[in-house]
């Protein structure tokens, strides 16, 4: 019988497996007899993907709470500004795609690293004398999140760490431990508006530190820091020699009394890769096109670290070249208006559900000042039914529909997400909901002074 | 002074450095005088993007040579069908993503794996009975090239080892080693209409091996393996308990004279992670939308790689929601005289090619069944003046400005190859040239009784 062709079963019916020679690891050496050994099926999962793992997925997914029947579910939850149809990205926007489109001339491969030109219009829009730009400090990516992983991949090895926001975005977390590097946690003060605790950051900063990841505007925190502020987390960066990955993909996203201020517009002294995209100031993040911006005005990137991120690009060779060839009319012809009326909403929305939460006993909403988020803290204190903030959230899914994150999902117990993006008429409802809920679960500390009817 | 606040220098000056105490790191841990300890700039590439190495990258880059400035430039080398615009999608292609952005539902982000209703179309259009699919079996991507990478991150750890054919398209051994995966390459035969050597293919398994990779149809080859070949390489595979990722991206694409079977079909009793997209038989690489198709009839994978896979998928959430949105009515709506005039311009160009080459003294072209390539065998020892197939395809670049990429790329010397996308007209003109080339650096073997005068 022809060893090399396979016996063919009955339909249904499974051969029958001989194993009369097996080694250890369940798979024989073929070495003339081919039908004397059998190997044994053992089919195991990397290490890697164990190791990739999404917090706010495995929190959310183990909620198994019903919401109440009787009230619609509101979703404070996702960071999605799509998801309600409320925020709609402008009429350019689309027709620079279909007109992409029509031309027929982006359906082939483009440079992995994305078409020059594309990276001439990314580079041009963001130049600026304290921080220029050319094509060749561009490289666009399947998303900001491709953006950051090709920066965490090119900046680390295994074993080394870097410096991640707490509270902060869960996928740098996911990112940095699929690929074996440790995230150590630098602490932002919810008392000073969710700035950074410098001395705590500094002290984390070792020999195998590699990078420190700054997210401004915030991700879960909605805060914005000041220029002030961002000069101190430079001096760090520069005293200690570590690269900055700004994740700034909430640029220019702040409300009127705010700035935002490009962190590499304030020092030439610090390598820094800027990570951003269309995803939230366009309101298309299911386009996944984004860009690293490379500000390394004293060399110290140099070739090496350019040429990694390229040939790291060519493993799956980048963005959709449709979105890419929309991209100098979406950056160029997209009205201001579109900008400023999307800011209008999330500030009215921000200054609606602080006020509202503000007045509720037991909570301590942070004020954001820019991207689509804010933080409220639960004075577990007066809640002592719930263990914690998983609990607390969990609860008011299941008595109020209304679904919050715990801010366990971003490393911080004791508070909860909101999303302000829903509509109006929904962050309302939500707010009388959450109201309703707190008072009915409110209890004074015992022996306290304080009123606890308000 | 604030050791927090930079030193602000005047512009266009670099601040000193100051190097009182240096570890040996050239970084010193900050334990209280921060302004007597400096670090120093040092900021390596990782190991992963020292390890990632494109191989026709690098070749093609070397090859420093001009073409011929009195011939026009003839690349057949890319590997990229759409680029002299001869071959164009189909109007249904285009109308599908018009529609997609019209609709405004396709702006948001999809579940990382892909949208369920995209999942299920593609499952749909790719079951059979004899390799049923789910949307449950399917998950969507940024490119077959993405595919591919999922698949190695979840079956191997580093220092695992995959098969991958030689000639081979050069990606596998890119992802696997950018990743720390080795890779074991096994023949094809030339003579054999480049089938496996499955003896040579089965002598490479051991127990690190976790995954053989079978491409059909074949780049560089153009070759598409019969029933009774794919049956055999199953054998090997079910009697050494390896599964098989099929990089099936020119699946279908076949010339009247074969059949092209996908794997699945063949065997429940291997699984197999089928990879293909949209690229080439829709003409549309640089969108990016690819799929594995995950066939595992006797749950062998079982969950755990499935999650793996879903797990892998969150790092950069998967591929353009509007190519995705516009997914079924791609797959419904183009008409199969679309892909069937492909098919005939491809076969036309292969018989036109291959007749053309197989005349030429000193070549040895295969005959192509599929894809868009064919392989040309050098007989090195009638064209003296060349070392290699590197050094034959760079003059004639230099000579008769034609670019064919040679085998080494695919791991395979003394061969090049030719991509049959390009217009009839260039591929006359290109075959008359490489005439016209081997005619004048063709050397009859000393002392042979060989005509050279043909």
């Amino acid at each position: 019988m022809d060893p090399y062709v396979i016996q063919m079963q009955d339909h249904g019916s499974l051969p029958s497996v001989l194993d009369v020679h097996v080694n250890i690891t369940g798979r024989s050496s073929v070495l003339g007899k081919l039908k004397s050994r059998k190997a044994r099926w053992s089919v195991r999962p990397s290490d890697m993907s164990n190791k990739t793992f999404n917090p706010i997925r495995a929190i959310v997914d183990n909620m198994k709470v019903k919401p109440n029947p009787n009230k619609t579910m509101i979703a404070l939850s996702i960071g999605d500004p799509t998801v309600f149809g409320n925020l709609l990205t402008d009429p350019e926007v689309t027709q620079a795609m279909k007109d992409a489109l029509d031309s027929g001339k982006f359906n082939g491969y483009a440079p992995s690293i994305g078409y020059l030109s594309s990276r001439e219009e990314v580079a041009s829009y963001y130049h600026c004398p304290e921080a220029p730009l050319e094509a060749k400090d561009v490289i666009l990516t399947s998303g900001c999140s491709q953006a950051i992983e090709l920066c965490l991949a090119v900046l680390a090895n295994p074993g080394q760490n870097i410096l991640v926001p707490r509270p902060g975005f869960s996928l740098y977390r996911t990112l940095a431990e699929s690929m074996g590097i440790e995230v150590k946690l630098y602490n932002l003060l919810p008392e000073k508006n969710w700035e950074i605790d410098l001395k705590q950051l500094e002290s984390l900063i070792d020999e195998k530190t590699v990078c420190l990841i700054v997210n401004n505007p915030s991700n879960p925190c909605g805060s914005v820091f000041s220029r002030r502020h961002l000069q101190k987390i430079l001096a760090v960066a520069a005293r200690q020699c570590v690269p900055i990955l700004a994740d700034e993909i909430y640029g220019d996203m702040v409300f009127s009394d705010s700035k935002f201020e490009p962190l590499a517009t304030l020092s030439s002294n610090v390598p820094i890769l800027s990570c951003g995209g269309l995803a939230k100031r366009w309101l298309v993040p299911g386009w996944r096109m984004g860009w690293i911006l490379i500000h390394d005005r004293r060399d110290i990137f140099g070739n090496e670290i350019r040429d990694g991120l390229t040939k790291l690009s060519q493993r799956i060779l980048g963005p959709c070249t449709l979105v890419q060839g929309a991209l100098k009319s979406i950056l160029c012809r997209t009205p201001q208006e579109f900008y400023h009326n999307t800011l209008s909403f999330l500030k009215s929305n921000a200054d609606l559900c602080y006020g509202a939460l503000v007045a509720i006993p037991g909570l301590r909403p942070i004020r954001p000042s820019g991207a689509m988020y804010l933080m409220v803290g639960i004075e577990m204190e007066h809640f002592p039914e719930f263990e914690n903030d998983v609990e607390f959230t969990e609860r008011l899914v299941a008595e109020q529909s209304v679904h919050c994150l715990p801010a366990t999902c971003f490393e911080y117990p004791n508070f909860f997400r909101v999303v302000i993006t829903v509509p109006e008429v929904m962050m309302l409802e939500a707010c009388s909901r959450i109201q309703e809920f707190c008072e009915q679960h409110y209890h004074c500390a015992e022996g306290s002074q304080e009123e606890c009817d308000k």
